[in-house]
């Protein structure tokens, strides 16, 4: 379905943070050509020196994709954070807006992942195939295995399996990617505060004594529900700095389903943490999926 | 299993929050006799005045099921938090405590319920029976209907729905007893923190906009695994309070299976509130159970 042929444009529409940077990079590596157009609110143009970027705000949909298709793009990418909800005032729809806007916002509002699929539908609709980061970027992919740090003791590989049948279980319920289990308890779970809410809960559970000083781990899952081409579970040097502050021992996260926000800095910054990071093999019973939809 | 013959003395090993006083109140009118132990660093004897209390040190484990005993009590129900560890420094270890101390300090650094029911059949070796609270005070259980405020809409019965499988899933995994639902989507789990930390953190979410205003339900759910004896969910006047501060527009719990912080009292909490409390019917897989074991 999405093959990267030599020079060809992909467009990324970019949310916050470093992935997109790093996905137009990788991009680049690989012989695509990127074209970003950075979310107003969550990136400008000036984060992406070296790259052709196009300002994009909320509202105007009818544009965009004729900028998308004017750049040659027949494919695109969303990645980044979009958690800020757009700010309401500065939304000026244009045509195409007027039309897509309700369903957006409803998207906005509920962020489930039923509505996220809608985004696609819309793309299709337009012209424009959206695809999944790890499509045209796979070196971005989580390898199976231990990626940086030592081995986890079989007590933390027991704390690993509990908190993924935690993280695949609340997946499950379209709730949320993550699960954090310490001395063979799962002690916290995602739910709407992001991945970072529930380290930094680690964290206070440990200064109030509720839980052990030091230990345990932090596993992310891709929601067996959700489209893969959208909000495919992060980790990257932040994760293994706040894993850190939170005094775990290591993260998992599914190969082949999870994006590294740089493979290289991942790495350093696990290693500089002292903690390990593994790619857990995918749940058997959905083995044939390779998570690059 | 228990009997509550008229005068019979039933001993309250109490922990924090106004918990053990009420099971109190309600077992004498009931026409039993509470024998009371406050636990060293959760509750005083200055706490029960009109009752027989003793109070109770961490360690003092044999002495206290000699003066159980010697009260006349041949059943006892623990009740109320046991959120601090104890304070090591205190601790005085006397024969049968030097016995039992290792188990019950796994139990407190572990917490889950396996080792929980370890503390029901230490309590049978001393010739004690341990109790649930609902078979000696079968009125604090939360009945089966709205029990305070309005019938929730079509809506807020969705949010009902989600947040008891949300709860009964977590619940099954041994984690927590408690979620959150807003505008169709759970939002927050329960890990080590506690239903008031969940509570906060759905506040802290509609702060930061990640979350609509307003509206959503609370539901606690009792974790299947668990013994019902030990830990049963509680809701209270704090709980309405602390689910109206979290903008919730009411809360539900299991019929029969869980404890209200006076009946009367957390019925008014929650019309001062404005909020609804409900008791769901049981899940149908396990409609014998009657929680008050």
């Amino acid at each position: 379905m999405a093959d990267t042929q030599k020079g060809r444009a992909i467009a990324i529409l970019a949310g916050s943070g470093e992935l997109p940077r790093l996905l137009a990079e990788a991009i680049r590596r690989a012989g695509g050509e990127p074209v970003i157009f950075p979310i107003a609110g969550e990136a400008d143009v000036g984060d992406f020196p070296g790259f052709t970027a196009h300002q994009y705000r909320w509202g105007e949909i009818g544009g965009l994709f004729r900028l998308i298709r004017g750049a040659g793009c027949r494919q695109a990418v969303l990645i980044g954070g979009v958690s800020r909800r757009p700010d309401f005032r500065t939304i000026r729809p244009d045509l195409g807006g007027l039309v897509l806007l309700p369903r957006i916002l409803r998207l906005l509002r509920r962020g489930d992942d039923g509505l996220l699929s809608e985004v696609a539908q819309m793309f299709a609709e337009k012209g424009v195939e959206l695809v999944g980061p790890l499509a045209v970027a796979p070196e971005l992919a989580l390898p199976e295995g231990l990626v940086a740090g030592r081995q986890p003791s079989a007590a933390l590989r027991e704390d690993l399996r509990r908190a993924a049948e935690a993280a695949r279980a609340i997946g499950r319920l379209d709730i949320g990617q993550a699960a954090a289990a310490v001395d063979g308890r799962v002690v916290a779970l995602e739910g709407a505060e992001g991945t970072d809410g529930l380290l930094e809960r680690v964290a206070r559970l440990r200064q109030a004594g509720r839980i052990a000083k030091s230990g345990g781990v932090l596993v992310k899952c891709m929601k067996p529900t959700q489209d893969p081409r959208l909000d495919l579970p992060g980790i990257g040097p932040n994760t293994a700095a706040a894993a850190a502050r939170a005094g775990l021992d290591g993260v998992a996260g599914e190969a082949g389903r999870a994006l590294l926000a740089g493979r290289e800095e991942t790495v350093l910054a696990f290693g500089r943490e002292g903690l390990f990071l593994i790619g857990l093999p995918p749940p058997a019973d959905e083995a044939g999926f390779r998570g690059n939809g």
